[in-house]
């Protein structure tokens, strides 16, 4: 996936203001370019990992937005059970980026991370650059949370290797660690 | 990937003991199964952010050894440039797990990590576990380096979940913290 | 579709006991056959000409099962979502039949009522005999609301024609009203 | 079908004028356009429950033509077999709708109610609006009687909701109750 | 198709006993093979050409089933149609064999005398022998009328050179007439 | 085959003036429109049935001619054939019509009359109006003499249907005898 | 062709014992082997240089006898014609050999000499050995006559290397000549 | 063959003069038409029967310019091949026409003549008219030598066919013997 | 080509004894088997690089038969043909080896080594080991000579390596000179 | 592959300077037209026989140079790996030619040496002349050492014979050695 770019799709979005209140949106792959973007896929509404993760994700939108990235959450509800989600749980209810309604599997089925006989998404995170290129993605099981400051610490090494041709980030790089300038002397010497 | 069992392979490995001293070895799917194992794929040998990332995942080999999980790194160059290279690198004599010569591009090919058109692994990780089934993946664009403490993280979670059936680990989960039992009273509660 | 038997499925429900109170069961067409079944699909939970069908229907049900009837409504939403529904809505909260999640498609798809392109189903109405055989079948487009009262009556005529072969209904046939029982002699004579 | 067009077609029909008197005349899908009409499909002419449904359509004709409706009765007999049986049967006599001709089954071929192997059509309506769009359908099985009142009812609905975009009707909506207009307020709000 | 053996069908038909009085009877293939048969198709009930033709057959009836030879008339209206026919039409009302109801067009079909598009049978005859083999055919157009007297006289040759092998009936042939002994001395003698 | 136009084809004939004399000549379908045609098939010269048939048929041809009928007949044997049989026998040399060599089987394969596995045709005739279509067709097993009166008959009815659009002849009319002029008034009331 | 075999045929076929007398038999290819024998291919009976080709083969048929062959004169009409052609042409009178009917194509086809859109054979002459297996052919255009006496000449040869294996004919061989005897030593030398 | 156009080839050919002597030279399709032509196959230099032919034709090769008539020997062997076995052989030195080199067995294929599985043409003579059709052809099997006036007389009487449209050679024709006229009357005379 | 096995094939050869002297024998690939092997392709018969090559080869004849390898030339020509250049070329009269004629392209086919529309084998050489497996290759353009000792080196450094596993030849390396045990530590060492 | 043109191909290389210095350049097939080349294939960077040969190859580079031609070495290791190799060995940092990386298997894959199942290329050379035509080949297995002398020696003659059209250079042609001019009389005399 690594290197293609975002496939087409329409969808129908809450984005939210307040708890239970906010607005329907229609978003389009044509909304996604141009700016940083994180798909945050997770199984169904009203169940037990998504909020702490959903959660985790809305405690990092300010730090994102601020970095130019926009989120969008997406599951295989409809923007209607996003919006009453939304208005019943309290982790919930801290989400300020719009939530995706993937009912008809589009969205899911272009990253690739549909479950084969569910018809719902895997606990998918996809990070695309402003040219709709996945630059970053990453997968976990069923029961394995994700983390949201690495999330943020990825995209921040990407950022910087766009901004920085020529530059490539180490292991384990922080904003502000030493990069790497590859040369041939530099061939076999790291 | 994920839900998804390991194809076979047999490929010839590179299995250090000293700087530039060790064996060459065999390894197929066959040995994979029956522990935890990381595939730790990159792009080149003797290249620039594949090293400090080696270097990282090396120094947190004896953990993972300890978590009964087996590391190979793996990428399209043979089994001799592996020995090379760890011979006239510090940083890659660190290693002390094998590494897979791919220059067949079949392992690459398996995990759908070949770049199309290079002939060069993804920048990709996948965890494995003893049944064979992939349980977490990540990869990120050239440039972007990875980090070992976070799949340490992400390997523990998995390695709960397995072992404690019914619970699952929120996100940003370290080893100790709370998990959740989902159930019917919990729907829409968290 | 008339004559047609069910297709095969298995769908998680919620099956209500009071107000978001419950259990999740797993339902399969094998449960369907023995008796008689209505399927009662709609597009989504949390919208808006639903809740009115089903609380009408809701409100038929005791009648229903006195006459050996099983209900079970349909929609692409999950088990947990029709739940959360179960507990906010005052008319949903009415219903005691199970409400199946469709999120794979599966049961709409074997109706033939998936509205192509959007994920949701109709507003469909099947209604099924003992041995799976769809016998009565009923769609209205987005906005009709469907009447509870004249499913009773077309499933009372189904079940008197299944009791009494040899008899038919005539049209707006109500339980006990003269039926009619073809001959060579009544030919042309009707 | 809902939502989809009706296909092209031309039949010989039968337009009574008087007890077997009238003319035989061509209808194609360009006559239906334009206005709301109904097809009420049945297996055969000189047979028995079908009688009792034409002439409980027939007493409804009068209201239908007021509300803008047209009424094409089908079955896969002759033109002439209707004529035939308009001249002596006394319930058939009352028809004054056109009765069209199917023998040649593409017209219950495009509706999808021809039964497999029988050569005769399902006892099955269609309401369609003057965009030529079916709104509404219902397919009872042999020995299942229609109501005619009923379907005028729905049919009201139907013109409502194309009359007052934004609005829908509730379950057993009757000319003059109240309708909803759905609002992102509304929802898991009935 | 001389020369070819009929297909397999299945049909209703009605059998008349006195005017518009008679049964229901199924009729198959394997009830015509064993004695010889005529399969008498014309286009449709209630209509002109074909009941003087079916008059003049039915006047033939006697003779014929003296030769034991059966008729079958065929048309694809249903055997409701036939029935009611019989009872109102004072020519149809001589008829005495079966009238099969072919509305699913599987006879016509079978002979291949289906009118592409129309749903209507030519106007066609087809003598059977008592194997199932057909031994005479002829069609006319809509509009030309056939003549039962001819048809006797061609099932009589039929008749004579099955019962006599090495036996040839000449042209116009009538019953008592020489017939000729095929031989190689007669070749180019006559 | 009834309605079906025929198809091009190219022969060469004999055209006989005096027996065993006159001349070869090429007949295509082009000469066949524009006048009513007979095809008069038969399986060989020099055989047995046929030139009883032949004979017969020469005695109607200047009856036929006198109607604007041409005549040809056809076998499967070459014009040199054909030539030699006029010559050499008496009933043949009545014939003045064009006897057509088809041993190229293109005609017999035309009219779908080429016996399998043969080389043969059937005896089968065909009338053709001025259009080229075929509007009567017969066909007789092996041994079954045909009756050119009978043929002049239908003729001379399907002249008169083309002739006077709007009447159609009963069974077994002859020149002279009255005529229908189907209309609704009449569906039924024959 | 050479060196194949030849393939199964079946055919009636005109022996002629006396001029115009004789039987019809049925030849097959069963009835070939076993002996030598020539196919003698021509276009039509009743033509030009087939009847002076024929007779000159006639003249040669004792001969032929004497040597074991027999001839099997073929064309495209029928054994029918082929009795009618003895009967009346002197030079065919002498014929005593089979004269096979091959309206169907069949050996034609088989030895590859149907004129394509014709229906007649090429002037064609096939030696086939006791073991079915074609030795020697021969092809003349239209118009150009065979000749029967070079013929013999070339199956004497054919005779000749089969009853003496390992000595081959040289050019214009007659019965009686030297013969060769390849060996190395005359390689080159000849 | 008869009747069809030579395809095209290219050869190399070797083209003596005097023994061993003459020049290598192309030769295509293109200069055999506008003259009759003989292609004379044979197996392969040095062998046995095929020097006695070449030399049988060699000696009629003067005659055969004489009628305009060029003629061409080929075999697999290359013109090199060729070149040397004319010196050497006494019987070949003889040879003034053209010995065409077909190695690469395009001209074999053309001709239909390449024994399947062993590389070498059969012992196969073509006449081809100055249309570049194939007039006359013949095949004997190995070990039985051509005869080279045989094939002087049939050019003969293809050329005084070609010369004189209308008129026919009969069997064993030499120059100045009668020919025939075929007409309507010679029809079964001869 | 290398690696691969040798097909099957069948060739008639010409094994001189002295010149022009010898026998024609069979040659298979079951009797290269055994032994080790040298095909020696060469385009055609009495021409001019390859009497110069074949000279050379026959040369090294003895010393290949001392180290236990067969000599097989190979040409598209025949037998017939090797057998007359033996016998007038002194340069080919040194062969002892035996000549395969391959007229059929079958061998040259095998090896991939005839040329496209040319049906000549390119100039190539290989050497074929005892298990009928190809070791070593080699291909000169036209005109480019090949040299036998060279080809004696590379088969003796073959020999070597079959007789000594675990030993390879460095570049250049001669009978006697040292040759290379391969092992982990020589890796990147040489 | 003699005669053939070679493909498209883009690499990166790496032209050493001195040991271990220089740099990554792109080759693509169109810098290699308009000179003569080498392709020098081996199977793997760091392995044993291949160092030997690719020394012996640069020891003749400054000839080759000088002849005007250009030499390229190609593994299926990156140019990353071969400017490792080239700075660690001794014999390969004689090289100054440069290395192309054909990780992606494209060069391999299209001179057809790709070793199936390996992804290793196989030990082959190929001479490519100014129009990017190869003209000579040579391939040996696994542990046979190649000769740059003797490459040196082919490449002349065919600078030679590509300078000189209408000669051609026997075995073990040197430079300065006579050369041949085919003609018509040398056939067979060499």
């Amino acid at each position: 996936m690594i290197g293609k770019e975002i496939q087409p799709f329409v969808a129908q979005a809450f984005k939210p203001t307040a708890q239970g209140k906010g607005e329907f949106v229609e978003v389009t792959d044509g909304d996604v370019r141009g700016n940083w973007a994180v798909f945050f896929f997770y199984p169904a509404d009203f169940t037990f990992v998504c909020p702490t993760e959903l959660e985790d994700l809305a405690e990092q939108y300010d730090t994102l937005k601020g970095m130019g990235v926009e989120v969008y959450s997406v599951s295989t509800d409809t923007h209607f059970s996003h919006k009453a989600w939304h208005e019943t749980s309290e982790k919930i209810a801290k989400i300020k980026f719009p939530m995706l309604g993937d009912q008809n599997h589009t969205i899911a089925n272009n990253f690739g991370v549909l479950r084969e006989g569910q018809g719902l998404a895997d606990r998918a995170t996809f990070v695309v650059d402003p040219d709709g290129v996945i630059q970053v993605m990453e997968i976990t099981s069923e029961g394995v949370g994700r983390n949201a400051t690495e999330l943020v610490r990825k995209i921040k090494a990407a950022q910087y290797v766009r901004a920085n041709p020529g530059q490539v980030c180490p292991a384990k790089w922080e904003e502000g660690d030493d990069t790497l300038a590859p040369s041939l002397d530099l061939v076999g010497k790291i």
